[in-house]
């Protein structure tokens, strides 16, 4: 068993941080580079990540949070907040961005931009937001395997209300709508039920199938 | 920059496909299995793969996958198909399954299998879905940095009509729906548009928000 899979297999969702240890800025940056780097719909990347280091927040956080703890003592607090819609503006400005970088115009690109721009814009804004989340689930995984390679604990969270983080983030004014949550730290020595217990999954016959 | 990061720099969502070249029966389960190990919500895992390696098949779904030329040239074509609802009997036997491959029942384990027996089940079953269907995303990242790490290649595909693969597939009486594909295989020497072109991400400025 090798790299990518050692690293799954170290991986837990921390219920105990020690919240006296904390990332590195490199640490971070480098986690934060996993997110960035990864796919997205048609390169879009519709979605943001906030630090929130304020402890104020990420204590006003916490009770819409199932209480979770892991909220205010981890190292660190990521929110992955997806855009609340895919205008014409954002997928230009997407495009536009490429095409800068690549230093040319290329049609084929182009008549997907109109493509995009024909399609997604008049959509219901729910439909593009639902997109758009879930591209923030890429991110989430390359995320998990990233923090695992620095030996980082994390604890992906689904298990929050994100209208009320939205609202103590201020996030609608910015046309972003919160998705996931990732504390990022170091595990408690003592307190985590998890931490020893054995990591389960469906066999892989019950997960893959094959069509031959 | 290190592994994990080198890896998503190299990986690009490969538009031609070699199709005389195949990945080898262990790397296709190296991919596979770094889809299965990673995180998804409550640890239900409610997706499945599948490995669709009839070429009848493949050659049927081209057509509603914007005839994409990677569904039948790619080595593998994997499909990601999602739970189309959370059940009592899906929610039991992966709660069962722990239990079973710990050894014993935990009361806050338990309370928690009874929160989402009584919470899942009488939602709406689209938005059920919808929940599940974020989950195979992370698979999905996972699966981008095993597959560098092999030096496979890949494309992630939205691209497609999920109604037509359900029926090909027969997807629905399983109680899937498709919802993400990836054909597995090795690049074209030629003919690839975008393999030599830059990657292009917002900057991290644009991307990543501090709220100190």
């Amino acid at each position: 068993m090798s790299d990518t899979l050692q690293k799954l297999q170290w991986r837990y969702a921390t219920k105990k941080f020690d919240p006296t240890r904390k990332l590195s800025p490199e640490q971070l940056e480098y986690i934060l580079e996993a997110i960035r780097l990864t796919a997205t719909s048609s390169g879009l990347q519709p979605y943001e990540v906030l630090v929130v280091n304020n402890p104020e927040l990420r204590a006003r956080i916490q009770p819409h949070a199932w209480n979770q703890a892991q909220v205010t003592e981890a190292s660190h607090l990521l929110v992955f907040a997806a855009w609340d819609n895919y205008t014409a503006e954002r997928i230009n400005a997407m495009f536009d961005l490429v095409n800068e970088a690549r230093g040319f115009r290329n049609e084929g690109w182009e008549n997907y931009r109109n493509f995009l721009l024909q399609t997604y814009p008049p959509r219901d804004p729910e439909v593009n937001f639902q997109h758009a989340a879930r591209q923030a689930y890429i991110g989430l995984g390359s995320a998990l395997i990233a923090a695992a390679e620095l030996k980082v604990d994390c604890t992906p969270m689904e298990g929050f209300d994100p209208d009320k983080v939205d609202e103590i983030l201020d996030l609608r004014a910015r046309g972003l709508r919160s998705v996931l949550m990732l504390p990022l730290g170091y595990r408690a020595e003592q307190g985590d039920w998890l931490v020893d217990l054995k990591k389960v999954r469906r066999a892989r016959e019950q997960f893959v199938t094959e069509i031959d």
